[in-house]
């Protein structure tokens, strides 16, 4: 794989930060690759690693002559950061993210960004339930999607550049509107794993003795709400805060569903479950189809 | 392992029940080994799959002499079943079943068995989204959980006799009063799959366009709960409208944490989100320390 920069700054070294390190390392897509983290121990560890050239806690030193820098740190972060990296950013360096929301950092970033600098938001959908920089791989974002979402007029050769990166990574590239990525992971992302985290949390106010037989008997169905809910907290708070009208309203929608839901169970409304069941079954039949299984 | 029974009729020859078919063919539990089964293609597939002797149609010919049978079809045909079977059963022989319910099957089936009859109901804590006598296979029940809900006073040998049929297909027992069996899989299974029913349906709804987004990026967290909302609709159905006072209760404290949830979410409440969100991280770290993940 040629060679696509000659300086990349990966801003927070979490999961997502050291899978990308590791993308770019391996196929050599970065002349220097550092990474801007506040966290002491995550920057020894990187080094450990040897997922990055140099490790780095000043913001203007990470970012100085960076061709591409790449926001991978919880979303509510994004503002100081951006102020604290914008004066220090080369004429015509990319800034990209990896953020789970994507009109919020349109709203954040986009306004204390040079004209100078080109700005190509991203979402690569992928990820585990596991933090930090040791639980990162380079395999992460092999056959996933990646979306960007350029505000409208950002420059084409700028955007070619960040698509030739996430298909290094193994990635197919998708380019959406903000606002509609929004929507999308409302559904998709979001509202599952704010269901995940309270159906976990009302069992976590169960009864001592209770709270034991959920989790011996846990592999009947709560399991597979288990892993999603132990997702990273201060990344998902910063979610939801940041794709609020977009989750409250499919949340909404879920909640009128649920009602009904419950209505026809205390009813012995059989064939109005039943109908909602039939239904259920066709999407998992098309995930399948979709080779997203 | 050696013969356990004479006579096993499993009544319905699907997932679980051909699952258990193979066990018992596997191991030679049972000395003859027949379904009554009252769909002619199920009945044609477990001949030609080689997992029982007789496929039966006929609910005496199929349960007389049998030292064991197990229900192993929805839990709403039971009372229907048991009413046809109960003339012939011999004295003696011992009724089980593999419901996901246990109250409602004392409530329907209990009455209905003649006085000479045991009865210990059963539910092994296992199964996939997949429905079917081709779905079963002998390792569905490895390592899992069984539990039994004989009613008080049953006599300790046929309890026992159930209790080495699962510890050959490789299940831990567990035995448990009924109401309390159905408390504790309310939260671990059947709220579960209520809340995935539902997101999968409301899914369902969204305009088509959107949908083929939903189904295409489901990797976020979506394809988690279509694999649960896949199960099969006509046991589901019947799960809810068995255990409806324990779904009930239940889902009325999920939702009430999920109303608190929303109301974090509208008004920027990120420390209550966030404390919620780390509770959640310790159960799963409960369930990887119970190896049940």
């Amino acid at each position: 794989m040629a060679k696509l920069f000659d300086k990349v700054a990966i801003i927070g070294i979490g999961h997502i930060g050291s899978s990308l390190a590791r993308v770019i390392k391996r196929d050599g897509l970065a002349g220097r690759l550092v990474t801007l983290e506040s966290d002491p121990e995550h920057r020894a560890k990187a080094i450990e690693l040897g997922i990055v050239d140099a490790a780095i806690a000043d913001a203007a030193e990470a970012v100085q002559e960076a061709d591409l820098v790449i926001l991978a740190t919880p979303v509510g972060t994004y503002a100081d950061l951006a102020a604290g990296i914008a004066p220090h950013l080369k004429a015509g360096a990319i800034v990209s993210d990896v953020g789970s929301v994507k009109m919020a950092v349109l709203r954040d970033v986009g306004p204390l960004l040079p004209a100078d600098v080109f700005f190509v938001p991203g979402h690569p959908i992928a990820g585990t339930e596991h933090s930090g920089p040791t639980a990162g791989f380079a395999e992460l974002f092999q056959g996933r999607w990646c979306i960007l979402t350029p505000p409208a007029g950002t420059a084409r050769a700028a955007v070619d550049k960040v698509v030739a990166l996430w298909e290094a990574a193994g990635s197919t590239v998708e380019i959406m509107e903000a606002g509609h990525h929004d929507r999308v992971l409302a559904i998709t992302s979001h509202l599952p794993h704010l269901i995940a985290y309270t159906i976990v949390g009302t069992a976590t106010d169960l009864e001592t003795t209770l709270q034991q037989e959920v989790i011996k008997f846990s592999a009947s169905g709560f399991r597979d709400f288990t892993r999603i809910a132990a997702s990273d907290p201060v990344m998902w708070r910063d979610i939801f805060l940041n794709n609020r009208e977009a989750v409250l309203e499919v949340l909404q929608r879920f909640t009128e569903d649920l009602t009904a839901m419950q209505r026809a169970i205390r009813w012995g409304e059989g064939d109005k479950l039943e109908e909602v069941f039939r239904r259920t079954r066709a999407i998992r039949r098309s995930i399948i189809d979709a080779k997203q299984a």
